[in-house]
Protein backbone atom coordinates (compact mmCIF):
# COMPACT_ATOMS: atom_id res chain seq x y z
CA UNK A 1 0.00 0.00 0.00
CA UNK A 2 1.55 3.24 -1.18
CA UNK A 3 1.84 5.71 1.79
CA UNK A 4 -1.64 8.35 1.14
CA UNK A 5 -1.12 11.46 2.43
CA UNK A 6 -4.50 11.86 4.63
CA UNK A 7 -2.64 8.55 6.84
CA UNK A 8 0.97 10.40 6.48
CA UNK A 9 -0.39 13.63 8.16
CA UNK A 10 -2.93 11.48 10.59
CA UNK A 11 0.35 9.55 11.68
CA UNK A 12 2.07 12.63 12.14
CA UNK A 13 -0.55 14.07 13.93
CA UNK A 14 -0.57 11.04 16.57
CA UNK A 15 3.03 11.46 17.31
CA UNK A 16 2.68 15.25 17.78
CA UNK A 17 -0.04 15.23 20.44
CA UNK A 18 1.42 11.38 22.03
CA UNK A 19 4.94 13.26 22.43
CA UNK A 20 3.09 16.48 24.14
CA UNK A 21 1.44 14.28 26.66
CA UNK A 22 4.78 11.78 26.83
CA UNK A 23 3.89 8.83 26.79
CA UNK A 24 5.73 5.52 24.55
CA UNK A 25 3.74 4.34 22.10
CA UNK A 26 3.09 1.20 24.22
CA UNK A 27 1.33 3.52 26.73
CA UNK A 28 -0.95 5.25 24.16
CA UNK A 29 -1.82 1.74 22.99
CA UNK A 30 -2.58 0.86 26.42
CA UNK A 31 -4.93 3.71 27.42
CA UNK A 32 -6.80 3.32 23.98
CA UNK A 33 -7.33 -0.37 24.62
CA UNK A 34 -5.39 -1.32 21.01
CA UNK A 35 -2.64 -3.99 20.25
CA UNK A 36 0.98 -2.26 21.55
CA UNK A 37 2.35 -2.27 18.44
CA UNK A 38 -0.43 -0.50 16.40
CA UNK A 39 -0.14 2.64 17.49
CA UNK A 40 3.74 2.56 15.72
CA UNK A 41 2.08 1.39 12.64
CA UNK A 42 -0.51 3.98 12.86
CA UNK A 43 2.50 6.80 12.90
CA UNK A 44 4.62 5.36 10.26
CA UNK A 45 1.32 5.43 8.00
CA UNK A 46 1.28 1.54 7.51
CA UNK A 47 -2.58 0.98 8.44
CA UNK A 48 -5.78 2.71 7.12
CA UNK A 49 -6.97 3.45 10.53
CA UNK A 50 -10.78 2.78 10.91
CA UNK A 51 -13.43 5.33 12.68
CA UNK A 52 -13.91 3.59 16.12
CA UNK A 53 -9.97 3.25 16.08
CA UNK A 54 -9.31 6.85 15.63
CA UNK A 55 -11.74 8.02 18.44
CA UNK A 56 -10.26 5.17 20.90
CA UNK A 57 -6.96 7.13 20.48
CA UNK A 58 -8.46 10.71 20.21
CA UNK A 59 -9.60 9.74 23.45
CA UNK A 60 -7.00 8.24 24.60
CA UNK A 61 -4.87 11.18 24.04
CA UNK A 62 -7.99 13.74 25.69
CA UNK A 63 -8.24 15.27 22.15
CA UNK A 64 -10.54 16.01 19.38
CA UNK A 65 -11.08 13.58 16.05
CA UNK A 66 -10.98 17.06 14.48
CA UNK A 67 -7.51 17.96 16.29
CA UNK A 68 -5.98 14.80 14.57
CA UNK A 69 -7.58 15.49 11.27
CA UNK A 70 -6.89 18.33 9.42
CA UNK A 71 -7.36 18.84 5.67
CA UNK A 72 -6.09 21.55 3.45
CA UNK B 1 -21.42 -5.30 15.74
CA UNK B 2 -23.84 -2.86 18.05
CA UNK B 3 -23.93 0.68 16.61
CA UNK B 4 -21.62 3.12 17.54
CA UNK B 5 -22.80 6.77 18.24
CA UNK B 6 -19.83 7.70 16.24
CA UNK B 7 -20.69 5.74 13.68
CA UNK B 8 -24.33 6.90 13.28
CA UNK B 9 -23.50 10.81 13.68
CA UNK B 10 -21.27 9.92 10.82
CA UNK B 11 -24.14 7.93 8.49
CA UNK B 12 -26.49 10.94 9.39
CA UNK B 13 -23.80 13.66 8.00
CA UNK B 14 -23.23 11.53 5.22
CA UNK B 15 -26.81 11.42 4.72
CA UNK B 16 -27.66 15.03 5.19
CA UNK B 17 -24.91 16.30 3.04
CA UNK B 18 -25.73 13.75 -0.15
CA UNK B 19 -29.27 15.10 0.17
CA UNK B 20 -28.40 18.66 -0.25
CA UNK B 21 -26.19 17.70 -3.36
CA UNK B 22 -29.11 15.47 -4.81
CA UNK B 23 -27.30 12.71 -5.16
CA UNK B 24 -28.87 8.76 -4.86
CA UNK B 25 -26.51 6.43 -2.51
CA UNK B 26 -25.23 4.76 -6.09
CA UNK B 27 -24.67 8.30 -7.82
CA UNK B 28 -22.49 9.21 -4.06
CA UNK B 29 -20.61 5.68 -4.11
CA UNK B 30 -19.90 5.51 -8.18
CA UNK B 31 -18.52 9.86 -7.31
CA UNK B 32 -16.54 8.18 -4.68
CA UNK B 33 -15.74 5.06 -6.66
CA UNK B 34 -16.80 2.89 -4.20
CA UNK B 35 -19.21 -0.02 -4.21
CA UNK B 36 -23.06 1.15 -4.82
CA UNK B 37 -24.12 -0.52 -1.44
CA UNK B 38 -21.33 0.71 0.37
CA UNK B 39 -22.88 4.19 1.21
CA UNK B 40 -25.82 2.98 2.14
CA UNK B 41 -24.21 0.65 4.55
CA UNK B 42 -21.90 3.90 6.20
CA UNK B 43 -25.26 5.64 6.14
CA UNK B 44 -26.95 2.68 8.39
CA UNK B 45 -23.66 2.58 10.28
CA UNK B 46 -23.38 -1.14 9.42
CA UNK B 47 -19.71 -0.61 8.24
CA UNK B 48 -16.76 0.80 10.80
CA UNK B 49 -15.50 2.79 7.66
CA UNK B 50 -11.20 3.93 7.07
CA UNK B 51 -10.21 7.35 6.75
CA UNK B 52 -8.98 6.56 3.26
CA UNK B 53 -12.95 5.66 2.77
CA UNK B 54 -13.50 9.00 4.16
CA UNK B 55 -11.58 11.10 2.64
CA UNK B 56 -13.24 9.31 -0.66
CA UNK B 57 -16.42 10.20 0.67
CA UNK B 58 -15.94 13.46 1.40
CA UNK B 59 -13.77 14.98 -1.91
CA UNK B 60 -16.92 13.40 -3.35
CA UNK B 61 -19.43 15.47 -1.48
CA UNK B 62 -16.62 18.17 -1.70
CA UNK B 63 -17.11 18.82 2.03
CA UNK B 64 -13.94 18.76 4.71
CA UNK B 65 -13.41 15.46 6.32
CA UNK B 66 -13.91 17.80 9.39
CA UNK B 67 -17.35 18.67 8.39
CA UNK B 68 -18.12 15.10 8.66
CA UNK B 69 -16.94 14.69 11.96
CA UNK B 70 -18.50 16.73 15.15
CA UNK B 71 -17.55 15.12 18.07
CA UNK B 72 -18.86 16.67 21.25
Amino acid sequence: MNKSDILEKFGEKIKEYRKQKGFSQEQLAEKANLHRTYIGMIERAEKNITLLNIEKIANALDVKITDLINQQ
